[in-house]
Formats: structure tokens, sequence, C-alpha cells
């Protein structure tokens, strides 16, 4: 027999960057293609340490059915360090763990959209998110990106012509994948538009803390006076990925379907991996750690940046990103860069398409994704003496 | 400013049994209201050991993002045990892990259920699930329950009933909240049920081990010959709820929807606790832990049992359990128990009325459930000393 998929679930597909691993898994690949924070940023003596604790003195609570709305410490202690850091949660809001930052955007998806209710999406975006928002059968709409953030009249003109608008989707820092950062200006501009035409934001902060140059700007979620905002953060890039523990803020009405939602979906996230993010916060030099985290990669940053501004074709255009662990490059308009990555990929240096994280996956994008948070400083220079070139062959 | 809920979430409450819970905090309340596994069952010196060691010495892969499909090791040592106990998957499925068996009824009704599409479940049946199922905007309807299993008439004139009937929800050993186990026959009558009206089975299976009498029965998914079973099962009850590892086996090309599902939902469960439940089967004697948590279970499970026959009124009738942690008891025909248990409350022991897992809560049930997993024999004991002279005095 064959099954009957769900209406929603309909052309849903994985990753392509998945499929995309399969390809570049011989082990004398560059691999930019990656989204991986580097192990090297891990506190895994900590976390072991706090872990053998927690379990030797604290078994009983760190195994036993928890709550919904998360590992209460980590909440207080997650709680007092926005309120200090960014002003919220404030006093209309409530503050929950969820099983890492993806979860963030499942559970508003689930709350919010209809099926057919269209989602306001960067173009480019994060797939993860895209078919999150897919798997609920919302529209995906895309506004046209800048290296400022979305292009603010784009961005009306699209929610005009669709009436059906319910969310706009944002990475407000350091975008994946474009590394695009989202000014203050614009932030204000794209929050007065979801109050004007009455939309909620979804913004989804994972690489906030990974600034390596310039000032911290401030949250949508700070200048959220009628709780339209939903914050989602991540300890993925702050901590490690495998924890599988994010928190979402949002206004505390919303908040109560949001942990409706969670509770039919995995009724709550581990404790050990909540008891460790809490206690290495608590515990040990949390904001110190972030420094470590930000000094490994702007190494990085820098050396990728200044490779591409070397050796790639001038026919190249890119913005130089001051955090995060992406950089996106275009050809030049008109191309397509999926070619490009495959004749990157024969030569051994994988990058991603940016067909991977558009919204209309039968238009061709010019666009690829580089990552370098995982290669060596090494990997980054080999990787981009066999890209630059290719960008020279590529722009005759 | 109000937000406008997705249809879907409409009407979808937190469990009664979570507002219960507050009623009942109080310290010198007896309760069996929870559904809680005893930590008496929970190995913890190993698991700390096994958690320590893991961080220690394989650190990396414990924190950097795994595989959608599960922690490889144990993907396969569930494989090979499921093979051999209960010959599934065949080369026709495969197994994931995820996060609580809850979320494979999470994975199941997104990728199968459209709003307004039949969930037939055994009525009574377990809140968490029923939710799930309404979360995504199915509709629910109840199958007469019986101590053997659904009535298969009844099942029957309800799928003829329901047109868009897709799904039959069945926990087929020891029941929550009723105890029962469905009978061989009534499996095969399930399953060629399933077949003449091509519906799908989720066979949700936490308790499948605690057996504490009588022979284990051959699931469901064992008789799966065209892959419209999918089964769930857990490690709550085996190792401890706050893992939040569950694990799926279905057929294949549906599982790849359920991966899908996943991705979307929370990328991949945690790794570390993955790795926790992987060792312990690999390493420790899982089947003699498992023969340890019937020891402690059988001798709770009688104690309660032979408690309620001789202190509760003749008038009131259960079924004796042969395992899990849960028996309901039910008041005369007619009678709604929501007060028999607000006024065992009163009197300070605490259980779970039966509306909390009826398909529609306006309508009265006589039911009460029993949790004898985690009050100890003493309290045991005393709490049925209360409730039996209660029961005397609501069935004069």
């Amino acid at each position: 027999m064959s099954f009957t998929e769900s209406d929603r679930m309909h052309g849903v597909s994985g990753s392509i960057i998945r499929e995309l691993f399969k390809m570049t898994a011989s082990p004398d690949m560059i691999s930019f293609a990656g989204g991986n924070p580097s192990p090297d940023t891990f506190p895994m003596d900590e976390i072991a340490a706090i872990a053998n604790d927690a379990l030797l003195h604290r078994g009983t609570s760190m195994l036993q059915y928890g709550f919904t709305e998360g590992f209460p410490p980590l909440r207080e202690t997650l709680k007092s360090y926005y309120q200090k850091k960014h002003g919220f949660p404030t006093e209309n809001d409530d503050l929950i763990t969820c099983s890492g930052g993806q979860q963030a955007a499942d559970l508003t998806a689930k709350v919010l959209l209809n099926e057919g209710d269209v989602a306001l999406c960067e173009e480019l975006s994060f797939v993860g998110v895209l078919n999150t928002f897919r798997a609920y059968g919302a529209k995906l709409v895309g506004v046209r990106m800048e290296p400022d953030g979305m292009n603010i009249e784009d961005l009306e003109a699209k929610i005009k012509a669709n009436p059906r608008a319910k969310l706009i989707y944002i990475i407000p820092n350091f975008q994946n994948p474009t590394g695009f950062t989202t000014s203050e200006a614009k932030r204000k501009a794209i929050y007065a538009l979801a109050q004007r035409y009455d939309l909620m934001i979804l913004e989804d902060d994972p690489y906030g803390e990974l600034r390596y140059e310039g000032e911290f700007l401030t949250p949508i979620k700070s200048m959220d006076t009628d709780g339209r905002v939903i914050y989602g953060g991540s300890f993925s890039k702050t901590m490690a990925p495998a924890l599988r523990v994010g928190f979402i803020v949002a206004e505390k009405n919303l908040m109560k379907r949001l942990i409706v939602a969670k509770q039919t979906g995995d009724v709550h996230t581990a404790t050990l991996t909540q008891e460790i993010c809490y206690r290495y916060m608590a515990e040990h030099d949390f904001e110190g750690h972030l420094r470590d985290i930000r000094r490994i990669y702007a190494v990085k940053c820098k050396r990728m940046l200044d490779d591409m501004e070397q050796k790639f074709s001038p026919a190249i255009t890119f913005n130089r990103p001051q955090g995060g662990l992406f950089v996106t490059a275009f050809l030049p308009e008109g191309m397509d860069a999926w070619s490009f990555v495959q004749e990157g990929i024969a030569r051994k240096v994988a990058t991603v398409p940016g067909v991977a994280f558009v919204m209309d996956q039968s238009v061709p994008s010019n666009a690829f994704r580089m990552n370098f948070s995982m290669p060596s400083l090494d990997q980054i220079d080999q990787g981009t003496d066999i890209l630059g070139k290719l960008t020279y062959e590529w722009c005759k």
C-alpha cells in the first residue's frame, strides 16, 4: 500500500543542504557548505563536570518528568540575562525554554498560521524554518533583501498584495545565509509596518551573540509595545547544538498557547541539557566564554573575507558580515550558481547554492553561501584559491 | 493587541491533569493522580557514569549537530532488539529515534492527518496524544473500550459512519488510563479492519515492557504486511522520562516523510540523552534492569488492586491490569466521577477524573484513574482506606 500524506506536508522536501552533504562527504573535500559551529567553541570539560555532578547529586530531578515551560532555574537565569541585556521579557511577556531554536519557529507556525496564510520572509532565508512554515501549509512570500535588511517598500508592497499576510519572519543579526544584519532604522520600520497592517513578527536570533565588529543592535522585541513579536533564541551556537536547548520570549497570552502546542509536541525539553545550560550560565564565566567564541570566529571570518576580496573576480559581489557563521557571494545577475557550486565540488570545494534558501525553488539563484566557522585557516586559504580561480573562469 | 490563533489550535486546552496537579500540590496529599514512573526505577549511577565518560571521551560527537534520524548506534541497537523480540523493523521498515513517545504521535499526525480527518481512539484514551491530534485539527471519534480492547463492532460502525476516518490510535498494552490490554484476537481484528477500510494505525506502546503477570502479546506492528502500522516506543518508563528519548518504526517511504517533519520540528533529538540510552542497552544488563522495574511495580500494582478489592464498594467496577502504571475504576453508570474526585481531593487523596480522557469533554464520565507507580505501599494503603469509605458513601 502507499499512504496518503496530509496536504500540509505536500511539497515539503528535506533540506537540499542535507543532500549536498552526501556529495561532499569525501575526506579530501574542503567544505564551506556546513552550518555547524566549531567544536573548538564547545565548553566540553565544564559540560562533562556539570552533567556528572547533576546526575550524581540531583539525579531524580534530572530524570523525572519536568515542566513543559522549561527547567525553572534556566528560565529565571535567561529572564534576568535578557532583561538586563535587552529589556525583555517585560511584565507582559513570558519566557520558556524549547528544543532548540527550530522549535520556536515550529510552535509559532503551529499556533499562528492557518494553511494558506502568508509568511513574509527574507529572500534568501534559512531553509530549516522555511520548511517549518511549509509543513503547516503556509505560503511563503519573499521580500527583497539588502545588506541592511529587507527592502521596506518591497515589504509593504508584498503585505498589500497578500491579504492573508500573517507573519514576518526575520533573522535580524548575521542572517543565514546572507550574513546581512538589519539596521536599527529598518528594525523600526518593519515593526511599524507590522503595527500598521496588524502582523506578527518572528524574530529568530541564533547568531545575536556572535558579533565580531561594530555595535550590538537593539532587537525588535525590545521595541514591542503590543506583544506582536516572538523572539527565538538558542544555545546551539553559544554552548553546543546537540544539547537542543533554545528559548522563546512572547506575550503572555500567546505564550499560553505556545506552551499547549509544545505539550502536544514533545511534552518538555530534556532536563539534563537544560541544567547544563543553566549551570554554565550561573557558575561559569558565560560572558568570557562568549568573548572567546567571538575571538575564534573573528579570525576565521576576517580571513575568509580578506581571501575573497583578494582572490575572487571583481564580478562577484558580497558584503562583509560583522558576525555570524556565513557570507553569501553573488555571481553576476542572471547566472545560476548551482552549476558553479557543482563545479566547485568537482574541484573539492563545497559551498551551498542559493536555491537552497529561496521561496520558489524553480527560480535559479545567483547566490552561493560560504561558511567560515568549520574550516581551518589553511582550508579557508586553499578553498578560496580554488574558488577564486573558478570565479575568473565563470565570469570571463 | 490580541493575536489570532490558527484554526487547528482552537479548543485545544492544556491537560486537565496539569490543572489538577495545582490542586493536589499540598504536601499532605496522597497522590494517585500522577503518571510518573517511580524514581526508584531510574538507573541513576549508571546514567551519571555514562554521561561523564561520553562527554569526556566523545565530547565533540555528543555536542555537534547530529542526524535527524537519530544517533546511529542507538538506532542499530534498537533495531536488533526489536527484530529479535518482535520481528520488526522488517526490510520494508525503518526505525528512527525521536524526542519521547509523544513526538511519535506528533509526527504521525503532522504527516497523515488533514484538518477534519478522523482519528478513531479508545474511549477513554491518553489525553496527551488526543491533544496532539486536536492540535492538527483532526476530529476525534471514540470507540467503546472493553477489558480486552476496542469493541470491534463499534470500531467498524464508527469507521463506516466517518468517511474521513484515517487513523486508528491504540495503546495496546496496559492502556492509559484504563490499564486494559488488547487481546491478540482483537489486535488481528483491528488490523483486518484497517486493511479492509484502508486506514493507518498508530500503535503507541510506552508500557509494553511493564508486564508483571501473564504472557507478552504480539504487537500489531508484527502483523503488518503492508506498512500501515506506525509503532511508537519510549524510554520514559524503562530508563527515565526527562531524557526525552523515544523511537518510531514505520514503513520506509512513510518514514522519509516523518523524518522531514521532524527536521522541521526540532532538527534532531539531543545526542547525550540518546547516548545514555544506547550505552545502557549495550553495556549494562538492560533485560535485568527491566526485570527489576517489573519487580518493583508488581508489588505496588498487586497492593493497589488487592486494597481496592477489599475496601471499595462492590458498586465500583474495575479490571485487574497485568502491567503498566494505572488502573481505572468506574462508578455506577450515569454517575459523574468529577465530584467524587473533588471530594477525594478534599479528603487528601487525588485521582484523575475520566473527563480528562474522553473525546467530548462536555459529556460526564463515571471513571477515575489511579496510579500505583508513584505512591509508596503505605500511601496506597492509606489512600485506598479513604477512597474506599468514599465509595460506600457515594454508592449508598
